[in-house]
């Protein structure tokens, strides 16, 4: 038995009746447990983060597509969320660093089921990828619903990997993937200068030629500024490298960190990675840490 | 059921066969396992580390100082660390911060019985200590077994908390605690200069003014000098302060941390402590562990 995070993300922001059905056809799945939910009415989305063993969690994210794909109308959907299926991303993560295999293969079950039982079409994307052009969701979700309607019939590049070649006529499709975790992460500065959160935002994210696997934007809040990022694989940059970096670029300009917050959820070994980063302890493990090792215990690994 | 940990140390370094069957002993209970073990020659001694659920972990504990005293004779015995028992130490240690209570109960409750069952002195130290003066293990310990037989006889001052007031034939005495968990943390300088370790030493441990919870020494190494801590109470001085302040002070002489260690297992929590130091991120907490939530899910807390 393997241990597996799912993470999907629905097409539902404000009906916190459809929200619970959702979470509850989850739940439903024996060994599955939902850690967290999160809605926003802005972006009319949610995001459900469950954990289970590898089948159950594959059974407990067919549960949610399906509730979702019954009680989602994408034609009547609007948000500021990029989207295009009433169930829209699916990841797999996993949570030991050696399982992305396991995800990959649930992903791909996943995809093939969602097909052929409720008749979505379905694409894999990142590392569960089947096709180079699919690895980047935003590439795979280009044009969303309403643009993907077309494009699925007539080009070929847009062709699913599971399912029928066209849209569901109301759930849309769906991306179904296995990826590292991504990390959420906020460093608020003592200042009320936006552009300077700005520039560092510009200065550290790989879009525009800073670290590799950082996603940032700066972002003015009530009584001081932030660079929000997104560390979409901390063992490439690090929480502490990315830390260490906005701190360096605020004090160039006289600016000290008020505090950094991580939104959400991390796996242990991205913590495990900030203490040998923090206190130069190269040979610090995993195995040293007494939790992971009844972990271990309990899940026979 | 509340997990615990438990760190016996035994008077055998030597004889293998000897700690395989306490190592045995403390195994064979349902629910144990022993995640540690480690034997030191020239102290003669063996320190063996386990988890699981409290009264099984007591049951396991008491097992190990049965097999112990049967096991070992104290009168035979020579090595260079203080002892006064066959099972000379017995530190409950709570998995989560809550539980130190029930460590406390588990201490006495073994106190009890060994001293009833076993015909052993058991002396409650630290957390578990019905006295003011048994707080510290080496008050408890002092005169050592050859010491306190005599000891025990006269001084009031030093009688058992349960069992006989006169020290077993054989196996001693058994000091029976609860304390924090405690972390083995070394930091290497770049250096041959042993005096700036022990100089460093001196300015941060406890004993000579410097920070609550340190016990610290210098050491020279084959090729650099080490800074070997005992933090008593991560919670009080935590591992990113030790570090920072040895890196400090040697920085202040010249010298750079080549890198740190921590040796044998540490809790989660201190992990979490240096993430909320090294990241300035005050609201971190042990919740937002992936890991930790299923473990928790797991263990029904």
């Amino acid at each position: 038995m393997t241990l597996v995070e799912c993470v999907p993300n629905f097409s539902e922001g404000r009906r916190s009746e459809v929200i619970d059905q959702i979470v509850a056809a989850i739940a439903a799945v024996d060994g599955v447990h939902v850690l967290d939910r999160q809605s926003d009415v802005t972006h009319n989305r949610c995001v459900i983060t469950f954990v289970g063993p590898d089948e159950a969690a594959a059974q407990a994210a067919f549960g949610g597509v399906a509730a979702a794909a019954r009680l989602i109308d994408l034609t009547r959907h609007e948000g500021a969320h990029p989207r295009f299926g009433a169930a829209d991303v699916v990841p797999f993560v996993p949570v030991k660093e050696d399982d992305m295999p396991v995800c990959v293969e649930l992903a791909r079950g996943l995809a093939a089921r969602v097909g052929a039982e409720l008749d979505i079409p379905a694409y894999l994307y990142e590392d569960a990828a089947l096709r180079p052009e699919y690895q980047d969701l935003a590439d795979v979700r280009r044009g969303e619903f309403e643009g993907l309607r077309e494009a699925i019939l007539t080009d070929p590049r847009r062709a699913p990997d599971a399912g029928p070649r066209r849209l569901h006529p109301t759930a849309g499709a769906v991306a179904i993937g296995a990826r590292p975790p991504l990390i959420a992460y906020n460093v608020n500065l003592d200042s009320d200068d936006v552009e300077l959160a700005r520039q560092i935002a510009v200065a550290i994210r790989e879009r525009d030629g800073g670290f590799p696997k950082v996603k940032a934007m700066g972002l003015a809040l009530d009584d001081c500024v932030q660079v929000s990022m997104n560390l979409v694989d901390y063992r490439v940059t690090s929480l502490h490298t990315a830390y260490e970096e906005v701190a360096r670029r605020a004090s160039a300009r006289g600016v000290r960190v008020r505090e950094s917050e991580v939104v959400g959820l991390l796996p242990e070994a991205a913590l495990v990675d900030v203490a040998r980063r923090a206190l130069t302890a190269t040979g610090f493990t995993r195995q040293q840490v007494l939790e992971a090792r009844v972990l271990d215990l309990l899940t026979g690994s």
